[in-house]
């Protein structure tokens, strides 16, 4: 009998592409359910009822909400390319910076974005300490899961899209002078063939980012 | 040669307990490091340059941070006496249940003691909206789980800790009518002796948590 697999996701939320990612790592078939969050399904908030967000992937039935325990799943059930190294240590080290990425990178980075002046350095400063902390752990490796990629880099992927919003927000945060293993990290598993086919449409990303420049710059100027 | 296990922690927080409690329940000898503070020790800021906090567990000279990283790490390693379950979905819901506590359940209490008037009111409105899904989940059930004590219900074992803020500041949040199994639970865990015997003295406990409440009482009536 042939599996059921189905991922919950939005057309550019991040979290539910570290799922796709580790899907297509390991050759597993599963069929896409687009979400409008601004119009959440009844299956969605069904089978995520307490916090009725994606990724959520339903396996035979059966749901899984929160993308990094996710991996933690797919890892286990499916055999096939370890995500997770085999070493326990090697395993709770790449928690520790999947969780470090979540809790102080993601929002650091994201409150430079979304701040100016002062505030705006403050938090551009917060978030390069960070960086710089991912920055070593890449040293004398292709990937945070050494030759090949693993956990840690699909977890840490949502960085692949830092792009798009400096483009839009003309700050800089990646720096290749400052930054130059992570620039190089990201470039080497943006082009991976299995991470590029899940990304969404570049062009879509930035008009979607512009608009919410723009609105949160409105926003701003009239109060 | 001998194992290196030493558990960085303070007397009363309850995140190094549960390291303790893991350690115990598999039967591992280790070197408990008590730690102020207030005035952290070198090595506890070498170990854990991140988040320099307890716990941290030292095992042969390598060091790994974040209590339910930690739980994971001495899973892998010392294999009697299964924290998790096997089946990787029963693994997917406990380590979902265990980061909704840390994420909503211990904020939205903590808020609840910490605040007066309304936002009490509404504090422990969300706290008891959460405990209610943790109600659910042992529905059938002696512990988490299951028949005998595991990841879950250590992740969870700070809730024991609750009767002591309740006595000290005549709140009541976890009522035995509107959650039986919570409470037979927490009196089954409490009771048992491995967790037992790792609990801080309660009433030193009593005498921390009056101190703290007059000082933000203290601190409320002057401004």
């Amino acid at each position: 009998m042939a599996e059921e697999v189905k991922l919950f996701k939005t057309w550019s939320s991040p979290f539910p592409l570290r799922v796709a990612w580790a899907l297509q790592l390991k050759g597993i078939q599963y069929e896409s359910v687009l979400e409008d969050l601004s119009n959440k399904s009844n299956l969605l908030l069904q089978y995520n009822p307490v916090y009725k967000k994606v990724p959520v992937l339903l396996h035979n039935g059966r749901p899984i909400s929160e993308s990094l325990i996710i991996l933690e799943y797919v890892d286990e059930t499916w055999k096939q390319y370890s995500l997770l190294p085999r070493d326990p240590y090697a395993r709770a080290m790449a928690r520790f910076w999947a969780k470090f990425g979540d809790d102080k990178v993601l929002p650091s980075i994201y409150a430079a974005f979304k701040s100016e002046g002062k505030e705006q350095e403050a938090a551009l400063a917060e978030a390069s300490e960070h960086l710089q902390k991912l920055e070593e752990e890449l040293k004398g490796k292709k990937f945070f899961g050494g030759d090949n990629i693993g956990y840690l880099d699909i977890a840490l992927g949502w960085l692949a899209n830092l792009g798009v919003f400096e483009e839009v927000s003309s700050l800089r945060v990646l720096d290749v002078e400052r930054f130059p293993l992570l620039c190089a990290w990201l470039k080497e598993f943006s082009d991976a063939p299995v991470i590029k086919d899940c990304w969404p449409p570049r062009d879509m990303l930035i008009a979607k980012f512009i608009a919410r420049h723009q609105a949160r710059h409105a926003k701003s100027s009239s109060t």
